[in-house]
């Protein structure tokens, strides 16, 4: 096997730095997170960093740093308290990974690709139209993570809409029958099949 | 679409909702943490919330509750400092979620699977042997999340092994040619297909 140091790391060149090491902790989730301004500029960018961490109360996760492009995505939550979580499947993930380019805070990433905002139940922040499942979130709290000056923003679910077919009789969401897609690295898609589900594991005997 | 409320989910049955909410993040990193107590009990247990937080120094976090099983993972990183994570891939999937069954702390998982411990390096904790990606982390800080009394455990990577063929020459780690899983929910495992690579976007013009 390859092997890496610490100290091989650090000097690595940049590029092949951050392509090794966002690929390393595995498949990431692709979604992609809707805003809006106070002043009613729609933002809509690609996260990898979304993560569940609680059901009851249902809660996601997910990492920024305040620095970059993102930061949109970030003043606009601050600023209104939601966002939207989309997720990215098979026929947009090329229109979502472009959102990934940095454009000022004055420019909708609406308007520069063929994605499409929506609105449902007069919640302020746009959906991404046509994702298999799209969710309505209220900001909770952040942390501020020293170690390499990153948030995580924690936020809970309000509302929840799902492509009807994709709901199993007990709940589960089968994510590879609407084409969702999983990321590899910074900016590898993948779509996965379904393979197995194992069940609820009691030790054995 | 189906519509679920912030109330609609709340009153959810037990497994529906924990289904449900498991599954509509996207797809999850599938990776099996190595721990070893001071009293040299080697544990390992599935995550799927390990996620990337920088590169730069190169760290990732997950997120742990402390009153469930994981805490014999959570007691020896905090006792020792030192846990892997390593890839789940297609032909240890199922003793990988075996690993999820409560057994107590003096029961090592890997005496009731088939999976075998690794030691490389002088480093404290177990690797699991044939993972296509390994590594050796080092516990750096945690943050109590107070909204759903969870914690967040953030580490630093300090040693990185990974196979050969996988490694493109950009950096690029091909999850794929390893057959590496996605998590889909608390049990059902996808392999999924590279599909596309997009490179860095830049605004259009």
């Amino acid at each position: 096997m390859a092997y890496f140091s610490e100290n091989d790391i650090e000097k690595l060149e940049h590029i092949y730095k951050i392509n090794l090491i966002n690929s390393c902790s595995g498949y990431k989730s692709a979604n992609l997170i809707g805003t809006k301004s106070n002043t009613n500029i729609e933002n809509v960018a690609v996260f990898s960093s979304v993560t569940h961490i609680g059901s009851s109360p249902a809660m996601f996760g997910f990492f920024l740093r305040p620095t970059t492009v993102v930061r949109n995505t970030y003043e606009n939550i601050k600023a209104t308290g939601y966002y939207t979580i989309n997720h990215i499947h098979e026929s947009i993930t090329k229109d979502a990974h472009h959102t990934s380019a940095k454009y000022n805070a004055s420019t909708s990433e609406f308007n520069v690709t063929d994605l499409n905002s929506e609105y449902k139940n007069n919640f302020f922040a746009p959906f991404v139209k046509g994702a298999p499942v799209q969710i309505a979130m209220k900001f909770v709290e952040e942390y501020n993570i020293k170690a390499n000056n990153t948030i995580l923003v924690v936020g809970k679910i309000i509302g929840l809409y799902i492509n009807d077919n994709l709901i199993e009789d007990d709940g589960f969401i089968n994510l590879s029958k609407a084409k969702v897609a999983a990321i590899n690295g910074l900016d590898g898609y993948a779509i996965p099949e379904h393979k197995k589900r194992f069940g609820y594991q009691r030790p054995k005997q």
